[in-house]
């Protein structure tokens, strides 16, 4: 199909679709002419997935770029999926919680936290994960924000958390052949974080319609 | 304290403080000549808040403007928290998935999907809540997305969501008196995400590492 028809089948503006094979997230198409290129299904499928990581999962081109690259490269499952798990980004970096802010001692205790709940959890993590700087980070920096603050609660999030990820882990280990897991694996660890997000925001406004309602929030 | 302590004690650059009370962010201090302010504990914590916000919330700072504007009106408990579950941003809205993007099929299919699903949960939302149709854009998404979207699948998610909203109600419906109340709801609503959003991939990063190690993955 002609550009034209990529842009109206996916949604996506000419204008964008050159973008992204400028930036190499998009291969060419089959050059038909001097000027004109003929794409294909998988064109739809990666620009549809391009498009799911840039707008749902917030990704920036660039690390759209390198999960893609990741999916392209895909093995079998478990080296996707944990290839993948690293390519996405994490939420909360030192860097943009701000390094200039030193707190030793609110440092040390949310890393004892973390490092507490992942034996707690019994999580094969290494401390090297760029998941456990993270969780530092948006730790240490609850620590000196909720007056209410008690590491003991992060277990009640973890179990939860655990139960999602089992649930996001089945649907992406579903897939068999490569290309496909690849791709399913990419909308499911980088898009159930945004959905659940909404879901949690629903739940959150369904409980404090309740309270105010004058009835119980946990009441169903 | 000067700004320089101020800046000292909370990390937050002297240019960003000014910039912020430029952004009417943060509170003047008080003028103790005609270019210093002294200013308190209560600029500290609210620096914090705005750094939290900001950073760990991923919040613009028109939206933290918004937030604070509300955290400052607090009236009752279940007003705060209603106010600050709509002034938070919703992660995924229509317009950032594309208006362009038109599919009346997945449109309709998605809207029913939350609409079954808000019934299956019995969560008391209305139809007009941005968390509706943030989901709704969201599902659209999935579904054009997901070769294997099941909607039923939603509900397990749903059920791990109102507990985890049950968790971040306990904990910021806790605060008595409002301007505390106010702040910890700010911080336990904004930032309870992007923390449950760590734990989550932590949680499958062990899962993942389980199934290269040719272990269960929810093997404990």
């Amino acid at each position: 199909m002609k550009i034209s028809e990529l842009s109206r089948r996916t949604g996506v503006p000419v204008a964008s679709i050159k973008y992204f094979r400028r930036e190499g997230l998009l291969p060419a198409g089959r050059a038909t002419a001097a000027t004109l290129a003929e794409y294909g299904e998988e064109h739809v499928q990666r620009l549809r997935l391009i498009k799911a990581l840039t707008t749902l999962g917030g990704l920036s081109i660039a690390a759209t770029r390198d999960v893609l690259a990741t999916v392209d490269q895909a093995e079998n499952t478990d080296k996707t999926l944990q290839a993948i798990s690293y390519a996405l980004p994490v939420p909360v970096t030192a860097a943009s919680a701000g390094d200039a802010d030193r707190d030793a001692a609110a440092e040390s205790a949310a890393a004892a936290d973390v490092m507490g709940l992942i034996a707690a959890m019994d999580w094969q993590v290494p401390g090297t994960s760029p998941h456990v700087r993270g969780l530092m980070t948006a730790l240490r920096e609850l620590r000196r924000l909720d007056a209410d603050y008690r590491p003991e609660r992060l277990v009640a999030y973890a179990e939860l958390a655990h139960s999602i990820a089992r649930l996001d882990l089945e649907r992406a280990a579903a897939f068999d052949d490569s290309p496909a897991l690849a791709e399913q694996a990419v909308i499911v660890l980088a898009l159930s974080g945004p959905m659940l997000e909404l879901l949690r925001r629903l739940a959150q406004e369904d409980q404090v319609r309740r309270r105010a309602a004058g009835g119980h929030p946990d009441a169903e």
